[in-house]
């Protein structure tokens, strides 16, 4: 799973903002790049928002395919990819798989574009 | 300038979370990818973090070409993009142009991937 360039996790309640503090490294770039990917595409961010919306903050596969109007199989390689990036994970459950967003790694995303972190007590 | 899907701008002190809230609209999907795809890019995020941590928050093209280690040409392209992007801003003063960052775009863009937005009261 990828991994968020920030030193400190926001789950700590540090808040941290790579983007905007210091000039971030080749390596910190590219690992943000790849997760930003992931969601820089308008299937994903619409399955990720219908997963999210969804009860419980989870959606089986079955209820996914229909509100985009994609074949399974894209909707499958979309996910993985989302999968991948560690922004959903991913629970079979008997003849379907359940997908649910990981809040805590949008909010680290969301956080590392943000700039404004004046400190760790009124942020975030 | 590409704008972003949100309801209300952070500027106004509300919160909005459209990826979380709810199943988001192909057209707002399109748009948010697009911006993403602007930041989805590791030079890009070099360029932003080099330009938001300088002085002023603003930084000449002359001194962005030689730490990214490319081209003038790739390197005003990839300013071009984020400028269209609406997050950086371009302004030519003799000779140079200079760039700055929008901060008020990045805070937007953070905010609608940040699932943490209880209320507007203590948040953001």
């Amino acid at each position: 799973m990828a991994t968020l360039p920030l030193a400190q996790s926001p789950e700590a309640g540090v808040c941290c903002s790579p983007l905007t503090r210091e000039p971030m490294s080749i390596a910190d770039a590219e690992r943000l790049a790849g997760i930003l990917k992931a969601v820089a595409d308008p299937a994903r961010l619409r399955l990720l928002s219908i997963i999210a919306s969804h009860d419980g903050g989870e959606a089986c596969v079955c209820d996914l395919t229909e509100p985009l109007d994609l074949s399974q199989p894209t909707v499958s390689h979309h996910l993985k990819v989302l999968v991948e990036a560690g922004l959903v994970t991913r629970e079979k459950r008997g003849r379907w798989a359940y997908y649910a967003v990981v809040p805590a790694a949008l909010d680290a995303l969301g956080g590392v574009l943000t700039t404004r972190h004046a400190n760790a007590g009124d942020c975030c």
